[in-house]
């Protein structure tokens, strides 16, 4: 276990962590954490359309191409490990011992917070899967009778990180980051995904529109912060707090 | 407008604020904020039962007596100002004159954040119409042509308190915070409702029940803090953070 | 106030409640209740569109003849009392003098339950609006200190009878009644409205299809009732029992 | 009434209409509809905030200012016709007799749809307020008994189009428009906007984002139409078709 | 993959697609689309009552006798082609395999929509399992990486048709689709289901009251389309138009 | 099967029976019930912590311990027959092997009412799996095509009894039992958990203010009944009733 403060994103294919919470991890790998990523898949059936249009496509060869950029991109962004747990999409899967698989992973971690996918997407079930699945072994990180002398899982917050179209998931963000200062890493690590490159500036809007959102949110047109770039996220647990 | 920081409490009825969030205001108070307290009406039709079923109650001997618990228990909580607007119950009603003097108090203090009551409450129609009133005068504080020339508000976050039913209310907390330091003087503030006495142990066990949610939230049975009373709150706006 | 036990229904236009709650009028009715019926208006000038298409139609005359058509449907569903309040309609409004009025009301019939609209109605905002002012009403009831002397209310249920186009209103029974033994009452009153022929067969169908629901809840195919005409009704408070 | 089709837009302030449907607008006025747009007030108290920074300022050239903004951008729409019902904002508030002038321009316009703001919005209450005006005059102008003799109004969806961040007024878009064709005639409205600047880019990038899901929703990867701009909009009431 | 356009329901046992959409079907392939229907079981256990209760009764019989009353119902309808994947029911099961065959009907029927069951059902589980495994679907007949080099699946609508007890499944349709002229082929499909004749009045009823919901949302009591027969149907997703 | 009347109780977790409807229980024993509780789970690895916490603790030994506590429970509360299924927890699983005994026992019991647990749970999927079970064996137990010949299920009622935390988990009571008479019974049942000794004073504070609830829903300051404890139950289905 690190001595730093960690923190863990679960990705059902190899690029959402990149899109959905790059900035938080660059921003949080500057703050010193230790920011573990999982991805559960590398998307290569159903998130690599631009590969599968080449002459001579395999499934080896778009394996290969999506972890290459998925590393590239983890090393722009600060991650401190990134693990692929190949488990294959369009569907995923993961059984009974995939999932302690991941426990193993959560209870080493021991994460201050997880990063996932929304609860809802009937775009991509991968996605609310996904959730699912850490909900389901955050509960079993935290039994005492799992794998019993194991250091046991406390309460860690699960952030849901934006989805794709976010009102048709019904995803609502109910706290927002500021990354202006990691903006530089975060659009390094999307320039990485070459097989979207479609998207590297629908997820700068995104971005750029979410800083106005941080800055309404932070005071308005009378003292809010102006944020460049920020990202947001739907808090699944109730906080506890000293001062409100 | 205080040097302090400040926090606003809007109550429908005298007594509101001292069962929902009379943590939160002696709490905040020992933070070194001035907490002002807006006691819409006394809750002298609908709320004081016990008095109206003695012998030759007039309305005005009721809200004597619910104005001075208020002041006893605004005392026992530390509370920097408390006003009375006066305007009423069972049915409280605001005229846009109404909502312009609470505009101008929102104005003066200047609150970090606001307290108010739960969005729905389909057995108490003040309650839920105080929180409409809140997100109304809220707007007009912020407006730059309302009065021109006044300091504006900022983005203060609304959190509604505990209402009572909690789940008739469709209510969810997403924060809780400790009021074990301050119990004994939110305590105190309850004992001062002398015509509500069936509520004092009730109230006393919500917090009770509230610091083991606290506990579960903050680690559970690995690490959670083991607060003996706390307090729920639900907010209305979204966060600004620079650490998840 | 009435020996017998009673019952109050809140109709916002006059034919809300034949449609709606026809048969749980005639059915209580049957049973012993004395059932008052508040029209809050006569659908005038909303919900008399087939008297307005006649040639020198004067407001006088539709208002005649919906209030003799309800005058004939509470007799033919055994009505204890028909009292009109005359507020209008499209728009309904009710002044705090008028709610007042339906307070007295309420606490004169002291109901063991009453019957109104749906919560939501984007159609005909008429509705809901008179849910609300039911919501509000019955909280100043509830008032020991609204005419100190007075019998206050208890805690009657409210329950929402069902609306036209039901999905569209966000309205879920909860609860269905057999009206069976009542049917030819209720029909008999449906038929007392001669303006609105067009929903005779309309609302003859959903009491057969809301029966069909009564049998499949109460047994299906294993015992079920099988009865022949049904209403359905959402509550809006939690019940209290003594066997589940 | 028109020889064309025609639509109906409720703004609530004057700005509103051009951020959030300037390109339906533009998009029916050149598929030949007249569109006429109510602004129900100029925003003056609340959304000219860089107005009011300036010196000497005063109400009156606060409103002739934004209503100069608003007749250069409805020119810049091919707007039909542009009526300014001048009834303040910050609040907003309408008097049955508002209402019944807002029921005159609705029966005289016989729109086939008409486009109004989010139905949740606690930022800014006047927004949610207009649309429960919009309902209940919608209501109204069907009503055979209002104003005997005028043509009634049928059944016009209403269109919520899109507010402020979306996820936190629970608008959920169910309709996208292509608005490619009319993009330059939107972008020059937007740019009449002088006192909201920085919100250029901002709703800029929205319709890029918007053209997405477009996209995304017409057919994907596999066949979408590649729109370069579109708007979306939430439906309240269902269609009827022939064809599914 | 036909010239035709193309549609695809996919029904949990044999008679749902009758009673549920039985008129879409109708209606399309009157239209000139070929409208492929999928059966994932006979409903063979839970799903025929009155055949059980016959002496002498055996699975293989149920089966027959509901294949038999698909095959004559999908010919009354004008189906195009009619597959049985005997699943089994009471539970309905998919395993991955199952799931690659269904993906293979999709991608070679290529539908411009498809027709399924409602999302939540706590009566019938297996219904609502039915309508994940389509969003699971077509998901993946949508991947570039599943099977490579078949046509891919681009955005079909999902919409949802109408369950039993509507308002329980919190099912709300936005589309009625106009079924009057080929109500005599739906009927007489709906009297191929000899083993639930209790069923024939209440669908038969439910076509009514719907066109009564298809002429008020086309223009009420002023211009509506007198439907004598219609449907209800639930979207997923959102639309794409180039006119509101 | 009973000559009593029954009721079936579902826990997914050996104790969960007694915090959540002990009095439930107990009640309807005292009535004359004959009440099954089903214990799919031991608890053993998740909600046994203090004692993993002990030296040479084994899976064995906390199976026993926690067996022990809910036979000593089940016979404080009057349980007929406890049922242990010893399906693991943490995560629980059933394999339609498993659900077919389930629905067995179902049969079996012909029970009046079946009570489970909440809907959702993110803080333990065992709770919102367990509910998931039982609809769906509800439904293969009302199959006449399952064992053909065994008397099938009718519809019982399915209650969802109180979770921990019950704002989180989205549950609303619908109805209140007064469990005053049979308190001390719950009470003698909670203190058989010996290892979770931390939770006996909380519910206990749970049934007071549950009691409180009763008292207001069933005529609150006028007449309402003083219980002193009760607890709280959500209903899945309507209910069908000849009196409102």
């Amino acid at each position: 276990m690190s001595a730093n403060k960690t923190a863990l994103v679960v990705s059902a294919h190899a690029a959402d962590f990149v899109w959905r919470c790059g900035g938080a991890i660059a921003h949080h790998a500057a703050l010193g954490y230790d920011v573990t990523v999982v991805c559960l898949s590398f998307g290569e059936r159903g998130e690599s359309a631009k590969l599968w249009k080449q002459e001579g496509m395999t499934l080896d060869k778009v394996r290969a191409a999506r972890w290459s950029e998925a590393e590239n991109a983890a090393k722009a962004l600060g991650v401190h490990e990134l693990i692929s747990m190949d488990l294959g999409d369009y569907p995923l899967r993961l059984s009974d011992e995939d999932k302690f698989r991941l426990v193993d992973i959560i209870r080493a971690v021991q994460p201050a917070f997880i990063l996932s996918h929304s609860k809802y997407d009937p775009y991509n079930t991968d996605h609310m899967y996904s959730t699912e699945v850490v909900l389901e072994t955050r509960m079993i990180a935290q039994a005492w009778g799992h794998k019993p002398g194991e250091k046991v899982l406390g309460s860690p917050q699960v952030y849901l990180f934006e989805p794709h179209q976010t009102e048709q998931m019904g995803w609502k963000p109910d706290v927002f980051l500021d990354i202006t200062d990691v903006w530089d890493k975060k659009r390094a690590a999307i320039e990485c995904m070459e097989g979207q490159e479609h998207l590297w500036e629908y997820y700068t809007r995104v971005a750029q529109n979410r800083a106005n959102h941080f800055q309404r949110n932070s005071g308005g047109q009378s003292g809010g912060r102006p944020a460049k770039y920020a990202e947001g996220f739907q808090s699944v647990f109730p906080r506890t707090v000293d001062e409100l």
